[in-house]
């Protein structure tokens, strides 16, 4: 609240309030021409104002060699705090181009858990040289061993443990060697004699505690935990269903080995979800603003995948060329049939891959799943049926061609209930995530039975529709 | 750790491991039982045993009558404690089965955030009646006033604030005064004369501090806040940016009204993330297993609206009935023009939507964006134009078909790019929700275009195509 800012002509922010994306790029351009104009102690200067959390976005708007000569100039500590806030990715990236000595330097005043997921991202050669310059290596290298998306990959070391047979008073003694590392630390986990979790005391009940009281006595012991080998997805329900702010996490031998905050979750949750809507839409990880190469090589399968399909639901059509021949005004409704069977599939796929994620379908609600987007594809195709049948009917004049198009039209809205909850059903089962691949899948579904029921019907009812 | 189950004969889950969704159902269908056999005060000693979260997980899978029985003959803050848990939806449909005089005293109990949160949901007589018999009503009704998606909506009211002029001795009193309500905040905030808001200490800091340690010596001013109509999407966004376990709220005057705890808004995102991928998806709030009703009531209009564009793009084939009349091999290949522009479009529009959505795209970037999917709409349709017309000339023998449609295909994953760019950056521009409707533009676009340039096309080169 009290910070002042040399340089006014930029935009910062109001005080207190966040940098938008606009202040963001305002700044990062402001420091290029700085460093482009050799005023790099300007530059500096200007980025060495702001909060560590803006100071990695705005060095992630900036070409890679400002960034190094930014960073080169910035106490490590700094350095420190700007990578514990970038996401892993990104501070891996800037992380990558510094010198082994100037990047052990500062991992070795960053969070543990961060300098893990960074050295994780290191070509291998580089994180080993790396390890080999740090003096704080030894913290690091056992959290090398989790995955990524494990509880313990997610884990911070940040906590404060003390032995059930503590008094409070040893406990606060405990706390406050560990200063300033853990000021913010909500509450400490208590062990007992074989290191296992078993109970938590929050600092405010510590603090308020009579002299002498023994931490057993007023500790709670209705602690929910979750093992190292934890999906972090897991984590993050958990931590969701019980309104946690942290989860302790312990190993196979259930001693206490560290903790997941709720605001590293927040990340989690994010990118879950992200994820889970770029699979159904047949893309994966890819940013906006990333190179055109990676963008290509990420869509261009998908696209390629789809394409081969669509021969399939071609294949169809020209197996009836010869009654499209006879009645041309056929070919007029192939959209009809194939768009609406896609997005009533869509429409169900999306409900039930989100729903999978939110862990809100059980193994015995799938069937019951199954059987009522049946019902609904029923439902929506005699209404929808009906209604094309007769669009059909007044604008082309033949009733069968209603008949026809409409029975096609519930044909298809019952495969598309039956395939969007059915594959991701099916996927699940068989362990594959069912986000993957599955919307290619149910829309070939609906095009290809589409296809077949409308032209299908139209062959056997041809003398009707000359 | 030390809970004691006394009816083994449940699933009850492993000591500390949280329950699953099949404990869930597995426990419901006991409870049902128990209550069908006249056996309440064993049904509800069996959920008596669980963690709050799981009672109201337990409870949303029964019926509403068993629902009530239980929830009669549990203590008011037991069921307040188990309303905190649900989601304020889950939490408003239980406790709107309950008499006003039975809820009144449970949501004296319960915290004045989710307590407001419930009212508002309630029909407006039954919640005039119910604040009516609150005792605890002046914490709730001014938070009424905030919608459910702003910050003063999320904003929860367990703080502690001391004066910048007390000592340490004087804040840790004041913890005191508000044990145990606020045994889990992690620090105080400190506001000056006028209230207003200049700094925060946490809890461990404060419990270290030296006897007679003033509070403004030791508080951190660098201090991020939202005001009380701060969208909630906004709030997230920045506990996330700046990795916050909690963000203080202030109203018009800058006085500290309340906070934010991360906890909250790990659901807060969660639903934002279903929300966008419901909104592409063309469905709207639904439930796997709501009503069926509902479920049409929210897809049907999609559908249809879906219906009449399709008709759109059946309209422009039947423009060219007399060309598909001569080579009704061009039937076949609208399903391959259709299907890749839509795949194509969507995949720009769930990258577009979600990074809008994450904030990741600022006005400037707009326009970049648009020439970037335009350039990869050029690329993959080089790609995969070639590739098709290829395959198209092998198949039917016409190399002219394979030109026509080669060069459809590039036209139409522009368009792809195009729209699938343009659309959201439009309508974000217009102040419109970006995820809704876009998708069925998007894909009328691709559709329409695309089977103009394709058909098109081949009526101009007619002859070559006979």
């Amino acid at each position: 609240m009290e910070k002042e800012y040399e340089s006014k002509d930029i935009l910062f922010p109001e005080e207190g309030h966040p940098l938008t994306e606009e202040d963001t790029e305002d700044i990062a351009e402001r420091i290029q021409d700085l460093v482009e104009q050799d005023q790099r102690p300007e530059a500096v200067e200007v980025i060495s104002h702001l909060h560590p959390a803006d100071q990695g976005e705005v060095l992630d708007e900036l070409p890679v060699e400002t960034q190094q000569q930014i960073l080169e100039a910035l106490p490590p500590e700094e350095v420190a705090e700007i990578l514990e806030h970038l996401d892993s990715e990104d501070a891996a990236t800037i992380a990558g181009g510094l010198e082994p000595d100037v990047l052990s330097d500062i991992l070795d005043e960053t969070d543990p858990d961060v300098t893990a997921d960074i050295i994780k991202q290191l070509p291998e050669e580089q994180a080993l040289d790396v390890i080999g310059e740090m003096e704080e290596a030894e913290e690091v290298i056992p959290l090398l061993q989790y995955p990524d998306d494990s509880a313990g990959g997610l884990m911070s070391l940040e906590y404060v443990v003390v032995k059930d047979s503590a008094t409070t008073n040893e406990a606060l003694d405990t706390l406050r060697q560990q200063e300033p590392e853990v000021e913010d630390i909500r509450s400490i986990f208590v062990v007992d004699a074989d290191e296992h979790l078993v109970g938590e005391l929050s600092i405010a009940r510590l603090a308020l505690a009579k002299f002498g009281t023994m931490v057993r006595d007023i500790m709670d012991t209705e602690i929910i935990f979750v093992t190292t080998d934890t999906n972090q997805e897991e984590c993050a329900r958990v931590m969701e269903r019980y309104d946690l702010d942290q989860l302790p996490v312990v190993n196979e031998e259930k001693r206490f080995v560290g903790v997941i905050l709720s605001e590293d979750v927040i990340d989690v949750i994010e990118e879950e979800a992200t994820e889970d809507m770029y699979k159904l839409a047949s893309i994966s990880g890819e940013r906006v603003s990333g190179p055109l190469r990676s963008s290509i090589k990420n869509r261009l399968p998908w696209l390629s995948l789809n394409l081969a399909t669509t021969f399939l639901a071609a294949l169809v059509i020209s197996l009836f060329e010869s009654t499209i021949a006879k009645v041309v005004t056929l070919a007029v409704f192939l959209p009809v049939v194939a768009g609406q069977g896609g997005i009533g599939g869509t429409q169900t796929l999306t409900l039930v891959v989100r729903s999978m994620a939110l862990g809100e379908i059980t193994k015995r609600g799938g069937i019951r799943l199954l059987g009522r987007e049946a019902i609904l594809g029923i439902l929506h195709g005699l209404i929808l049926g009906i209604i094309v049948g007769l669009v059909a009917y007044f604008w082309k004049g033949n009733y069968m061609l209603g008949v026809v198009l409409g029975l096609a039209m519930i044909g298809n809205l019952i495969v598309a209930g039956l395939t969007g909850a059915g594959i991701p059903i099916l996927l699940n089962r068989l362990k594959i995530d069912p986000a993957v691949s599955s919307a290619v899948v149910v829309t070939t579904c609906t095009d290809v039975i589409g296809f077949l029921l409308f032209l299908g019907l139209a062959a056997v009812f041809i003398s009707f529709l000359l």
